[in-house]
């Protein structure tokens, strides 16, 4: 079969479409023939060499994609032949909190990706795709979807009526949006052009922040939120944000920091009198279905910006990293 | 002033327009000129000797009321004349956990009620009322409101894309529909007519039971959950529901009980294997002003059912005991 | 090799003793050479036909046991042979909430137990024993221990100072007063016997309460705890227990019910104003490894009360059924 | 009477011995006869313009004392004449979460402290002192002791069996090496002195580390837990400790942040996969009540290093800040 493997982390080359065999469904595994994929800026930070030292072995490229169930393997009772799956992120975290085993197990990092024309995975680690998704949508999920909802519905959930402050417009920022406007929050996003935080708008958020309007954005939540602060920050950490997103945060409030993107430092005392700042990193399969669940209840669709054919999968790559679009970067088959 | 008195539990007689001498707000204290008022199912409760033995022995009618603050004593910081306020439900009751100490410390029971020209009281034992909210609308929410939030606002909170039960029409009901689809919950909603399912409808449910029609209600509440069961019910209690809303209850949901009104035994096996039953009572200053905030974000109004004049009081609880309405009895002036 | 199954639900005949091959570990699976196993209550219930009305069809029977691990399959990463592992009590439950897919899953339940030579089951329910312990006392942990942890360590988790109510002398009891002690609990305990309560003071109980002489134990724990309650009951349910265990509890206290041995019937009011009861069962593998790291720390023990030959297991059944014991009872091979 | 008032924040000539009237009790307020004092790093820090900017203007010392009740106002409740009590660190904060207004309403801080032959105080914000206490001892607690306990049992509170990390000899690190003993933890502590780290060992740290022995302590604390790290650190924060306390915490672990002491700067992205950076400060009346609770199970005294007589409260800070000190520095009277 058709796949693309990463070779090493020397940037857009490292992506080298290749051939395998078709793998056999194990036992407990279902075999999927996959047909849509989609990017994250992690798969940028993998080829060019900026996550945390790892440069891939001929691993099998991209950790977020969907397909249907073609064969199954003995003792699997949850799919079927025909069933519409995602595999998960982790290939071991199936729910509750992670552990240090699951921190090199996820997809197109150290283990093989999901960008092949098959994928045999563990029963456990794949997902039933709602109904109402197309493969494309769902393959927006694994990876965006699930960090977003692990933002916002960790120990401390996001309710009703709180303030979610989200940071520009890559995948995990317009996912929150939608997520957290679902939930009854009001939501204020920032960004670097009206035309894109015209679309956040759309997507649920009540109020918007130019960046480059206003660099010093933590006053402008401050004033929006009349001195207070958001209860919620969606830390997605591209360009030093981390202490005004801190300086935007409530008493009791949470920055919810997605790691892998984090730069910058920090002043501890900043988190005074009652501030948590908490990393967190994708979530289990338990919080998959959790997620899936909730965006069927409001029929949430992922935004895709633009859609390129499995043989134009570097093209992808290059499209993501020029950072010009908005919406998810999708591969068909 | 005119006040209405409680003078003991002998059903509507027991409600006795008197005269008190106005009172002057001590130290901390806030002296409210009342606008507005709203009966509770508590109320007829208390007038006819079904409330825990209690007796009133000439105190205060109502819990529940909103006026505006008209003078303040020494120390008060929270509030400045003009502002406009609701006493809360508990008189000691702040914030955090209730402790035994605020048991019988509830306005209208043990305590002095609200249903007066003017009530001083500590300014901790006060909310401000959102711009938005009328004074009447305002004045509804102190014990219904409080504990349909309380409900479903507890240590495991709603989170969005749960599923949510509410029996009948009552004040907490339909606050309690409002409020768990203000938070993107799917709201299942009983009553017994039609009429005040459509209603319901309109304030936020996505499918309606006639218990009339489907008097074994919790098998459509499984049908319509796919045999999964609801993650939380808002049990009002009247008339033996408790079995059926147990039944109706997914793996690790809870049912959320407001005490006062629960009659029938339970089988405590059917909690197995992991549902949760939750006694509630009211809530806290702070939970106040937490459903406070919240509702102000949704604009969600009180659904009023009809409004007596200040001298017409005992006409208004003989109405509620008509049990003919949908909204709340309001009380105004 | 020698194995005891259940034919159906008929007392004591129905355990018979049966050849069965040798398993073979399968992907994923470890297969072990078992060494020790505990009864539960719950193995009494199975043949005598209380247990939801399930009839055991030639099932191995117990779920509880340990032993060593001899043989792994391909793709085992957890576990090696040499190890010593006890199964876990459900087959499909790995950490999280407890799903409704994990309801028909436990082992001597609807699906094969652990008493026999050999046990085949996948590394993610097999769990690894602290050093410190033997065979025969890990061998008491899977169904009872876990229990006891998850009923202390829920949502809502026991902290130190707070105090616990324990019901009699069972496993779950036993290993409840040695765990809420370690947590730095007080620790209230009931039984018939003063020479039981005796042995209960010694694994960390603070105050007994013998209810042949106090039948309204309740009472009694009231006066113990100056009329506040207790923070927890861990309810193991024989006998009507229910009523008193809400009479012993505080406001804001919980009722951990464990489900399976629940009688008599509850009048929901007594949970006003705010007491919560909440049905378990059991627990995941990721609890039973809490459990296990937590007892490791305390170099807690279990109570080991007598030990049959697993030629004489159903002697050990005829045992417990006799309730003269404290302390599991424990078949060894 | 005689009080110690701050003039400025220009070091110990600061603390000056003046007159004031003696107060009388309000409504709702105790008057407390003031027997015992502790000082707090947080006294110095303030003293030496080190505490955000403040330079306190005349208003009395310290915010830590414990007395008895030689009168009461109106509408007292909760204490009588005789009652042995603390006045709580914050005048507004009573129970829950801490709100913004909480922030400048600490004593001798902004408001009026406690180092005054009386104090009179609201009977919200006064504790009762559990009666095996000295009043000395129980003048330990309301800062340094509440602090610890807020730390470890917070919205995931620290459980039996967990792994606790304290740094240095402090009032707080002492506080939470006894309150996490015997809450079943297992306690690691580092300090700089083989004599401290013995009497920390008294107190119940299991593992004691010399920082001076091992620079690189976080590696100590990681070899020390088999490479996982710990669950809880109660970061004080002196000297630049954040980066290796981030170091030595488990996925999934907390670091409790005692912000006021913080120095040093953080790369968020260590905090990734998992690991939770939660700023505190202090706690409320409730958690004040919660800790006496706790302590009073446990009868945990806090270790007092040096007493000073009232008329040498100055040689008190004088010698706090020489930091030769092991226990909390005491004034009596």
């Amino acid at each position: 079969m058709q796949v693309y493997e990463l070779h090493g982390a020397r940037g857009l080359q490292s992506v080298v479409a290749s051939k395998r065999p078709e793998p056999v469904p194990l036992r407990g595994q279902v075999l999927i023939k996959m047909r849509a994929w989609s990017l994250n800026y992690r798969d940028l930070l993998i080829i060019n060499n900026n996550y945390g030292g790892l440069s891939p072995d001929r691993i099998v490229a991209l950790s977020d994609g969907a397909g249907e169930v073609v064969q199954v393997g003995s003792d699997v009772s949850r799919f079927k032949v025909g069933d519409r799956v995602s595999p998960t992120f982790s290939t071991t975290w199936i729910a509750g909190g992670m552990s240090a085993n699951d921190l090199s197990t996820s997809r197109g990092g150290v283990v093989d990706g999901v960008l092949a024309e098959f994928v045999a995975c563990d029963e456990r680690h794949a997902v039933r795709i709602p109904d109402y998704l197309s493969l494309q949508e769902a393959a927006c999920l694994p990876c965006a979807g699930v960090t977003a909802y692990n933002a916002l519905f960790g120990p401390r959930p996001l309710i009703s009526g709180q303030t979610v402050l989200t940071l520009g417009t890559g995948g995990v920022s317009t996912l929150a949006v939608q997520i957290a406007s679902a939930a009854g929050a009001r939501v204020i996003a920032t960004s670097s052009s009206d035309e894109k935080l015209n679309i956040i708008r759309r997507l649920g958020a009540s109020e918007i922040i130019n960046y480059q309007t206003f660099p010093e954005w933590s006053d402008e939540v401050l004033r929006l939120t009349d001195g207070h602060g958001v209860d919620h920050v969606v830390e997605v950490g591209g360009g030093g944000t981390i202490d005004r997103s801190v300086a935007s945060t409530a008493v009791g409030g949470q920055i919810h920091m997605i790691g892998v993107l984090s730069t910058g430092t920090l002043s501890p005392r900043a988190l005074i009198p009652w501030r948590t700042l908490r990393g967190i990193m994708v979530g289990s399969s338990a919080d998959h279905e959790a997620m899936n669940a909730m965006l069927c209840v409001h029929q949430i669709r992922p935004l895709i910006g633009k859609v390129f054919s499995f043989g134009d999968a570097v093209d992808a790559y290059r499209y993501l990293q020029s950072a010009a679009h908005i919406g998810k970067v999708v591969i068909e088959l």
